[in-house]
């Protein structure tokens, strides 16, 4: 079974986390086979690697780690590939692989365009 | 004259500000007669106040500020209404205004959605 991982950056302030709250709300509204659970880097919980557990308890294989971040800077080109590959040690019989961040998608790009013309 | 700026947080990594580069190029395209301008909270530059100065001289008159952070934390709570309300000081002939995060707006977080479905 397949599994989707929010991967968000994480902050002090728990209000911050609304929206991941609300992504993974709506991917299982329309992804019920599918399931999800968020991530977060830093100062907030679940860790990538206690995500992974928790779904590895589900029966999942196969996991995709969806990184919710604008642009690719340090904490995706080095944090973010040394924490993946510490999880698939950890977790041998889970298949992990990791999509591009959400900023490098153009459709991601232009609903943000699109809720900006809401001011013109 | 109206403009948007979008103001995303800034990373050390020159290549994080590669999607904010797309997006006020798409901006642009769709939206001509409304000049845009990025900004950043820091580590990147402009600054809010250097890309509100910037647009002054063009003619702008009013300015809607989109910032392009999923969550509202610490910064968008307390930092940014702090930097907003001292660049309205400093430029009163321009009429500043915000929007909510761009995290706020289901659209943005359908296109998430949408990304993260590809990896089914």
């Amino acid at each position: 079974m397949k599994a989707i991982i929010l991967f968000g950056h994480g902050a002090r302030d728990s209000r911050w986390r609304e929206p991941f709250d609300r992504l993974a709300q709506l991917w299982h509204e329309q992804h019920q086979d599918t399931p999800v659970e968020l991530a977060f880097l830093e100062m907030m919980q679940p860790s990538l690697e206690e995500a992974v557990n928790s779904l590895s308890t589900k029966g999942v294989t196969q996991i995709t780690v969806v990184p919710v971040f604008f642009g690719q800077g340090g904490h995706l080109r080095n944090d973010f590939p040394v924490l993946l590959e510490a999880c698939q040690k950890q977790f041998p019989k889970i298949q992990l692989s990791a999509m591009p961040a959400v900023g490098e998608d153009l459709a991601v790009l232009q609903a943000i365009v699109d809720f900006g013309a809401r001011a013109l």
